[in-house]
């Protein structure tokens, strides 16, 4: 029997997918937000639309001042970079990477995870439109699988923690159709990371560019931007 | 030559303590502090008093809302343990365990190091007078360290990040010794977890209780409490 699991929900199209698909494998869902700071706060909103969608037995939300660390165009003074070609988005590690973003993440989601008991955590990371994010890659998965095992109370006394990364291998066309199937609320995810004033996506910045051609690969409209 | 290195620096004993072997061993140290939401808040306005006296390059404090979580005594509203048998100090995980916290701590420190170009992150971790916390043991450090080098851009391009405990075996009077050794401001350390109304260490809680002892085996008087 799936137990309770704690899956770490941005409110964009990866972790409400990864959501659905925890619901969907019978786990009672403790859904995680991160107010790092981020300039697309819009997306917490969503998080919290989302998790209500999704049948989540709880949603908390954290705030992690990471604009004292800064280093990220997410959290920095840094502009967003915009419209860069398709090759630019798959090569380096760009400036909207936030310095040990997915560690600090999963960090607080184990907390989280120790308190409740639960011994499985989720994570929307991607490896393949993202290859510039060092830690949305399997071998950072599974480092923190393992220094799960021996940083937490459960873990010394003999329960091994899981982290689920189920889209970890997966193209964003195949996560746009593995939502879709799902059932997923996609109209209510955010990717932007530079929305407009008026609250609209930029439709310009890497996160607008890869989301479109997710839904154009996977031959179906966004949901979103109907909405919009 | 030593580099840059990110010192966590928690306002404590132990963290004064490493910090200042940092200086010693020639690092140019970035301290951090995180305000977690710790009942004993009044250690990071020591910490920021360490950080002036110890001739840091830069001190920045991050607050996380670890009350969104919980599950500590230290953190949410469960009574701090009070003069509890001395066997029972160094058995068990106490109440006062924050679940995850080094870990969380360690990657902000993480995220810090990347931001500034540091491969160096000193914490004042410390195994034997604290064996019930998991995240303080010589193989939660190595495991951090093994994250380090797969989470982070550095890491990717082929830096190593060293995550140093230097006092991971050492006991409390050998910490006592060695910052009393380094000339490291011991008067200005706070360790309470739970202090009186007027501002005064409680000198009942585990950390008291383990303060007491460790000055008292080191021969030496406490000089914070000559300074309250």
């Amino acid at each position: 029997m799936a137990g309770k699991a704690v899956v770490l929900l941005s409110g964009g199209l990866d972790s409400a997918t990864t959501c659905a698909l925890a619901r969907e494998e019978g786990y009672t869902v403790y859904a995680l937000s991160v107010d790092y700071g981020q300039r697309h706060r819009i997306e917490l909103e969503r998080a919290r639309q989302l998790a209500r969608r999704l049948g989540v037995a709880e949603h908390r939300i954290v705030a992690v001042d990471l604009r004292a660390i800064g280093g990220s165009a997410l959290t920095a003074d840094i502009p967003v970079p915009k419209d860069r070609p398709a090759e630019a988005l798959a090569q380096g590690i760009p400036i909207t990477y936030v310095p040990a973003r997915n560690t600090l993440l999963l960090a607080l989601a184990l907390g989280y995870a120790e308190t409740l008991g639960a011994f499985d955590i989720f994570i929307g990371a991607n490896v393949l439109d993202y290859s510039g994010y060092p830690d949305c890659r399997p071998e950072f998965i599974a480092a923190f699988e393992a220094l799960a095992r021996v940083a937490t109370k459960a873990g010394v006394e003999g329960e091994a923690f899981s982290v689920h990364a189920p889209l970890v291998d997966l193209s964003k066309a195949d996560i746009v159709r593995l939502g879709a199937q799902l059932g997923a609320p996609l109209h209510l995810t955010w990717s932007c990371y530079d929305p407009t004033p008026a609250g609209q996506p930029c439709g310009l910045c890497d996160s607008c560019r890869l989301r479109a051609a997710g839904f154009a690969q996977a031959g179906l409209a966004d949901p979103a931007l109907g909405a919009a």
